[in-house]
C-alpha cells in the first residue's frame, strides 16, 4: 500500500480502515475505508514494511524529511511501546476525543485500541537535551529519549505528603545561636528522643549537647517553644546569608511537613533537601524513611539528566522521589512525585 | 588547668607537655613544658572537661566567642575524628613541617601522632553550603558537614582511566544525520557487536539501522571510518546547537577515552555523562562498566549536595565517580576520583 501526504498527515485508501485500524490500531478513520496516521505512525508502517511509500518515499526519505519539532523523539517512543506490546495514538484531536495539550501519545491498555475509551497512560517526549517544566508534569508519563537513543520512562504525580508523628514538645527551651547552627544546652532527652529535633553532639561520648539545624531552631522558635536570642528573624537572616531564599523556601516545606506529621531530617547524604518519616514514635525505632524531597521553585524546568540522578538513587535506596513546588508568594503548590516506569 | 588565649592560640603551662602532647597528641610544644593549642584543639579539650578554661571561658563561651572562618565545621570534624580514635593536628606551620593550604587538618595512622612522621588523610573541611573548587581537590579528603552538624567524608584522587579494547573498525561506512542522532542504514554486525557503538533501532526486532549518538558519530568520522554528508563540522554544529560548548568538552573526554581503550556509552540513567568499560570484547559479554565520567571544566565549583549526590549514586551500582576536567584551551587536566570514606 502507498500513502499520499496531506496537511502534514498520510493518508492511505483500499481497505485501509480494516487492515490498519480496526485490526491494528494505527491512525483516524476517515470514513468509507480511508485512513489517516500522523508522521508518527506512517513511519512506524513503513519501518516495519506494512506500508511502501509515502508519495514515493521509503522510511529512510521519509524520516529524512520528517524534521519538525521532536519527531525523531517522538518517533522512537512511539516504535518502543509498539515493541511493549501497546496500541496507542497522537494525542491530537480527530485521534482521541478529550486530546491533551501537555500530552504526545494516550497509550491505551494492552488489548485495548482507539476504539475503546480506557487510557493506560498519557506519554510526553522529550529529549535528553531539552528542560521540562515541572509545572506541566503530575498527570503524564515523561519518555526521554537520551543521546544514544534509549528511553526512559518517568511516571509523574501529585501526592499527599502526610504522617502521623505527634508528639509535645517542652515550650522553655533555650538556645545559642552558633554559626549555622543552634546549640542546646541541656535540653530534655524526648526533644531528641521522641519528636527527633536535633543531633547530640560528640555521638556516642555524650555531651548533653543537642545540635539543631536552622530551620529546626527557626520552626521551634516560630511554635513557642524555643528562645533564641534575637529570635526567629535573626535565625533567617542567619538561614539567608547562607542560603538566600532558598532557605526560606526550605524553611517553608520544613514547617508544612512538621504540620503534617512528617519528621523531615536532611537529605543531605542522598543529596536531597529532606528524608522524612511518617511515624515516629522513638528515635531508637525509627523505621525506613519514605521519601526524600528536594524544593523547587514552582516555575523550576527539570534537565532530564538531573532528574534521571535524582529518581535513580532514591529508587536505589527505596524511597519516592518527591519534589515540592513553592509558588512566588510562599505557598507549596504541588507534591509532585516522579518514579521509574517499565510500561 | 586554664589556658591564656595568646595571638589566637591558647597556651597552657604546667605538665601540659607531657599531659596533652607527649599522651594524646594535642597541640604543639613550645619549649620547656608549655604547649600551645589551635582554638579547635583547645575547644575539644573544653568539651572534654580536660581543660577548665580558657581565660576564664567555658566551653560553652569559648565556642561563642571562635566565630571565625568555618570555626563551627572544623571543631565538628576535629571532635568525630578524635572520637574515631585518631590523633590529628591543624594543617599549620608550627604543627607539621610541611603544611599545605589546601588542607585544615593531618590526621595520623591510629596509633601514632604529631610526633611521628606518617600522615595518613590530610583533611580538607567544609559546611554543606560552601562551594569547593574542584582544582583544589586530588590529594585530600573533603569533610562536609551538613546542615544537621553531620559529617560526609570524601577520599579524592587523581586516576588513569584506561582500557584494553582495541577493535579494527570498518573504514567505509556512510550515514545520515537525523534531528541529534546519525543512522547508518546496514553497517557490518562488528561496529555494534564487538566495538560498541551505537545502538540498534527496534531492539529485539532487528531492523538492520544502527542509531550513533553524535558523539560516536564525530569520533568516526574524525578516525576516517565514518562519512556523513557536511562531515565533522556539521555534526559538531548540531551537537553545540542543542548544548553549547558543553558538547565540545563531551566530545573531547569522548575521544580520549576511546584512544585510551576505554569504551564510553551514556550515562543518562545514572546522571551521568558516560559510563565506561575498560575491555570489551564483544557487547554479548560485556561486563560490568567501571566508572561513571561527568565531565567539568576546571574552574568548576562543587556544590557539596551535588557531590553527594553523584558519589552516593555511582557507590550505590558499584561503579566509581570520576570527574573529567577540562581546561579552557580544550585539554583535560585531571580525572578526578571521588569515593565515599568512612576513617
Amino acid at each position: 500500500m502507498d500513502g499520499t501526504l496531506r496537511d502534514d498527515e498520510v493518508h492511505v485508501g483500499g481497505d485501509a480502515r480494516q487492515r490498519y485500524y480496526d485490526s491494528r490500531g494505527y491512525g483516524r478513520p476517515l470514513g468509507g475505508n480511508e485512513v489517516a496516521f500522523s508522521r508518527v505512525e506512517a513511519a512506524h508502517l513503513l519501518l516495519r514494511g506494512d506500508l511502501d511509500s509515502v508519495d514515493g518515499n521509503d522510511f529512510r526519505a521519509f524520516l529524512q524529511e520528517s524534521t519538525g519539532n521532536g519527531f525523531a523523539s517522538r518517533f522512537l517512543v512511539y516504535a518502543d511501546l509498539r515493541e511493549r506490546g501497546f496500541y496507542l495514538s497522537p494525542d491530537r484531536e480527530g485521534w482521541v476525543s478529550d486530546a491533551r495539550t501537555d500530552s504526545d501519545f494516550v497509550v491505551y491498555p494492552r488489548g485495548s485500541g482507539p476504539w475503546d475509551d480506557e487510557v493506560l497512560y498519557r506519554i510526553r517526549v522529550a529529549s535528553e537535551r531539552e528542560t521540562v517544566p515541572v509545572s506541566e508534569l503530575g498527570d503524564t508519563v515523561l519518555a526521554i529519549v537520551d543521546e544514544e537513543s534509549e528511553i526512559t520512562y518517568f511516571e509523574t504525580d501529585r501526592v499527599d505528603v502526610r504522617g502521623t508523628t505527634d508528639h509535645d514538645v517542652p515550650t522553655d527551651l533555650s538556645g545559642s545561636l552558633i554559626a549555622d547552627r543552634v546549640l542546646l544546652w541541656n535540653p530534655p532527652d524526648e526533644l531528641h528522643g521522641k519528636s527527633f529535633y536535633g543531633q547530640q553532639m560528640g555521638g556516642r561520648d555524650a555531651t548533653g549537647i543537642l545540635q539543631l539545624s536552622l530551620v529546626e531552631a527557626a520552626h521551634l522558635v516560630a511554635e513557642g517553644n524555643l528562645s533564641v536570642d534575637g529570635g526567629y528573624e535573626k535565625i533567617v537572616e542567619r538561614g539567608e546569608e547562607v542560603e538566600g531564599d532558598r532557605f526560606d523556601r526550605r524553611l517553608l516545606v520544613y514547617r508544612t511537613l512538621r504540620d503534617r506529621g512528617v519528621v523531615p531530617k536532611t537529605g543531605f547524604k542522598f543529596g536531597a533537601d529532606f528524608r522524612t518519616y511518617a511515624d515516629v514514635e522513638s528515635v531508637e525505632n525509627l523505621g525506613h524513611s519514605e521519601f526524600l524531597i528536594r524544593v523547587l521553585r514552582d516555575g523550576h524546568e527539570f534537565s532530564p539528566r538531573d532528574l534521571a540522578l535524582d529518581v535513580r538513587l532514591a529508587h536505589g535506596v527505596r524511597k519516592r522521589m518527591v519534589f515540592a513546588l513553592v509558588t512566588d508568594n510562599e505557598r507549596i503548590d504541588t507534591w509532585l512525585s516522579v518514579t521509574r516506569l517499565t510500561p
